[in-house]
C-alpha cells in the first residue's frame, strides 16, 4: 500500500503528514534533523502496544520516555508541570526534540509542553488514534482547565505527522467510532459526495484501504481550512461544527463518560435540527441519524439541566461578548456561523432532546 | 517633556513602546480595539500607587482586576493557574486584554497568561520597574519552575508597551540598580561612547529626563537585536550578556535574595574577567567595578559551592548539548559567543571569585 504525504503550509513552517501502514519503523528517515535528545511522551495502552517499536527505530543516543496514565484527565495542569520537571531532568535543550506517541490526550499535552519548554522547542506527532488526525493537524495544542476543555493551550504546528494506520488496529469499537464523528464532520464541510461516501461505510469491518482513504480525506479538508485560517479568526471555526453542544455535553457529563466524537455526534445532529430551524433549509437528518444509530452512537442526552447545558455552551471560545455562536449548514458543504440568542437556544434544545428520544 | 515613540516590527505583528513621563492617564488613547473585556494584572505594591489611575483611565465597560503577592516567588505555576481561573470566572473571551501593570515579575507572568489563555489573547504592557524596560520588549514571557527560572514560556510580544517614567520615582534604591545593571549590559552590547556616558551616572540623583533617555537607549539596543532575530537563534543571545552567571547566582542563592539585575552587574564582571582571558582583550573591568562599587551593588559571591554554581550555569537554556555557552566581549561593542569547558569554566570562577574579594 501506498504512503500519502500531505503538506501543511504554517505561518512559521511548512510540515509534512505521512499516512501509511506499518510506517512507524521507518521513524528515524522522518526524523531529520540531528536533535540532541529525545523525549517520548506516550499513555500506558499505547507503551504496551507500540513503544517499543518506536524506541528500536530511533537511531538518537539520548532517548528518553514518560508513559501516562491513559485518559481525558491526563491532559491537566498537574501532567503539564511533570513532563516539565521530566524534560528538565533529563536535560532536554533548546535542540531536543518531544514525540507525541499516542491519541489526542497525548498530542494536545506533549504538543502542549513542547510549544512553552524553554519557550518552545521541535515536536513530531505520531497519532494512534483515529481521532488524532484531526489533534495532529492544525497546531492547536491544549490542555484542560477543570473549569472547562482546551482553555489553556496555543498554536504551535508540530515539525512532522507520522500516521501510521497499522496501529489503528487496536482500537476499541467507541475510539473508531469517536474517529469517524469527526471524520463525517469533515466530509459534512466538504461536500455532498464525499459525505454520501461516508454514510456507505459499515465500522464493524473497516479495511486498511478504507481507513487510510478516509483519514487523507478528513485531513485534507483540515489542512486546507488551517492553512487559509491559521489562528481562528474566520472559516477555521467551520471546524467547529457540532462542537458548541458537543463540548458542552463533554462538561456537563464529567469528561470521559461519553468519549469526544460520541458527543459531536450527538452535536452534528443538533446543528442539523438548528439549521433547518434556523436557515430553512433541508439536511438528511434521518440518514445521519440511522447511520449514527447502526454504529452504536449512543444518542441520548443524559441531563435534564437545559440551563447548565447552555451556560457550558456560553463558555466555548468561539463566543464573542457572551452570546452563543454556533456553526450551521446551509447545505453540505457550506457551513455557516450564526449567534444564537439564549431563549432560542432554550427552545431548539428542548425540541431536540425530544426527537432524539422519539427516534 | 516628550513622549518617545519606538516601533518594534515581531514576525507576528508590529507594537508601539510609548515613553513619557505621566503618560499613564492617557492610557485609553493607546488600548485602541473594542475589548469585550479587559484583565488588569498587578501586584499589592503596584496596586496602592498607579492601579486607580490606570482605572479611572480606562473606558471600557468591563474591568477586572488581580493583585498578587510582589516578589520572584510569583512567577510560578500556581499563580499562573489561578489567573487563568480568575479570566475563565470573569468571562473573559478571545476579544479580551489584559494588562500587565508591573515590574517584570507581573509582565512575564501575565504575558504567559495571555500567550495561553484559550490559545492567547491580546495583552499591554505597562511597565513600572526600570528592569521592566528589559522584559516588556521582546516578546518573551515566562514562569520560573522551581528547577530553573524561565523554564516555562512562549515567545508572545505585547500589543503595546506604555511605559510611564514618573511611575519608576517609587523604586527602591535597590530596584533602581537592579534596573541599571541592564542598561549597563545594553550599552555595552552597544559601543564605547554608550558605556562611558552610562558609567557617568550617580543613581542617588537621576532625573526624569536622565531616566528617559537611558531607557530610550536600552530599549532601541533591545528592540533592534530581538527584531533581527526573534527566536534567538543567533545574536539575540548577545543579550545574555552577564546572565549566564548572573541566573546561576539567583538560583543557588534563592529567587529574591540577590535582585536580577544585582545578580547580573556580577554577572557582567565575570564576563570581562573571562573575555580577557579567552580572547586576550583588555576590558575597563576596573571602571565598572568601580561604577557598581558606587552605585552600593553588592558585588561578592556568597557560595562557596562552586560545583552546584557550574551546574545551575549547565541548566541554562542558551546551552546546546550539555556544555556551557557564554556571551563574552571581543571589545565593547562586540559581544561574541564561547562555549567553555567545565574545567576551564571551574578556574576561571576561582581567579574571579578571589578578584572580587581582593577588590
Ligand atoms: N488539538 C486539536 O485540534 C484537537 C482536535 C480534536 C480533538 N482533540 C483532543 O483529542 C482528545 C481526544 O483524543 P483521543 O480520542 O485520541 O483520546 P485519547 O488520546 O485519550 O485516546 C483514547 C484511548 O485510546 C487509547 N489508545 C490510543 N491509541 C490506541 C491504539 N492504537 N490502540 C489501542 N488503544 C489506543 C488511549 O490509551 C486512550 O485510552 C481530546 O482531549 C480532544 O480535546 C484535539
Ligand atoms: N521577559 C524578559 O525578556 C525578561 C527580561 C529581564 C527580566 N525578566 C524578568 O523580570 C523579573 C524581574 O523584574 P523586576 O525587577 O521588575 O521585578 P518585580 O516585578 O518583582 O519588581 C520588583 C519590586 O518592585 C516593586 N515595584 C514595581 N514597580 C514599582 C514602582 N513603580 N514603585 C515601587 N515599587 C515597585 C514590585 O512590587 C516588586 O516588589 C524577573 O522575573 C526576570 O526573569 C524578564
Ligand atoms: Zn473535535
Ligand atoms: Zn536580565
Amino acid at each position: 500500500m501506498k504512503v500519502d504525504e500531505i503538506v501543511v503550509n504554517s505561518s512559521s513552517h511548512s510540515y509534512r503528514i505521512m499516512i501509511g501502514n506499518g510506517i512507524r519503523s521507518q521513524i528515524s528517515t522522518f526524523v531529520t534533523k540531528a536533535y540532541s535528545s529525545i523525549f517520548i511522551v506516550t499513555d500506558e495502552h499505547i507503551a504496551d502496544l507500540y513503544l517499543s517499536d518506536i524506541q528500536s527505530g530511533l537511531t538518537h543516543e539520548y532517548v528518553y520516555t514518560s508513559i501516562l496514565p491513559a485518559g481525558e484527565k491526563t491532559k491537566c495542569i498537574e501532567y503539564y508541570y511533570q513532563l516539565q520537571t521530566e524534560a528538565i531532568k533529563y536535560g532536554l535543550d533548546r535542540n531536543s526534540l518531544i514525540i507525541a506517541l499516542g491519541g489526542g490526550v497525548i498530542g494536545d499535552l506533549a504538543g502542549f509542553v513542547a510549544s512553552t519548554f524553554m519557550r518552545g522547542i521541535d515536536y513530531i506527532q505520531v497519532p494512534t488514534t483515529i481521532l488524532a488526525h484531526d489533534s495532529s493537524v492544525g497546531g492547536k495544542v491544549a490542555i484542560n482547565h477543570r473549569l472547562g476543555k482546551n482553555l489553556i493551550g496555543s498554536f504551535y504546528p508540530p515539525q512532522a505527522v507520522i500516521y501510521d494506520v497499522e496501529t489503528l488496529q487496536s482500537l476499541s469499537e467507541q475510539e473508531i467510532r469517536s474517529g469517524y464523528a469527526e471524520l463525517i464532520k469533515e466530509a459534512l464541510i466538504s461536500d455532498e459526495l464525499t459525505f454520501r461516501a461516508m454514510l456507505k461505510t459499515d465500522l464493524t469491518s473497516l479495511s486498511a484501504e478504507e481507513l487510510q482513504e478516509h483519514l487523507r480525506m478528513g485531513i485534507k479538508v483540515k489542512a486546507s481550512i488551517v492553512e487559509a485560517d491559521e489562528k481562528e479568526s474566520g472559516i477555521r471555526k467551520f471546524l467547529n461544527l457540532g462542537h458548541t453542544l458537543g463540548h458542552a455535553l463533554e462538561a456537563e457529563l464529567g469528561y470521559g463518560s461519553l468519549t469526544h466524537g460520541e458527543a459531536v455526534a450527538i452535536g452534528l445532529l443538533f446543528s442539523f435540527h438548528i439549521s433547518e430551524s434556523i436557515l430553512s433549509t433541508h439536511l438528511p437528518y434521518d440518514q445521519l441519524h440511522e447511520w449514527f444509530k447502526k454504529n452504536n452512537f449512543p444518542l441520548i442526552i443524559q441531563t435534564e439541566d437545559i440551563q447548565s447545558l447552555m451556560m457550558k455552551m456560553k463558555k466555548d471560545k468561539k463566543n464573542v461578548s457572551k452570546m452563543i455562536q454556533m456553526v450551521l449548514l446551509q447545505d453540505i458543504g457550506e457551513p455557516t456561523l450564526r449567534t444564537v440568542t439564549d431563549k432560542d437556544m432554550e427552545r431548539h434544545l428542548n425540541s431536540f432532546i425530544g426527537k432524539l428520544v422519539t427516534k
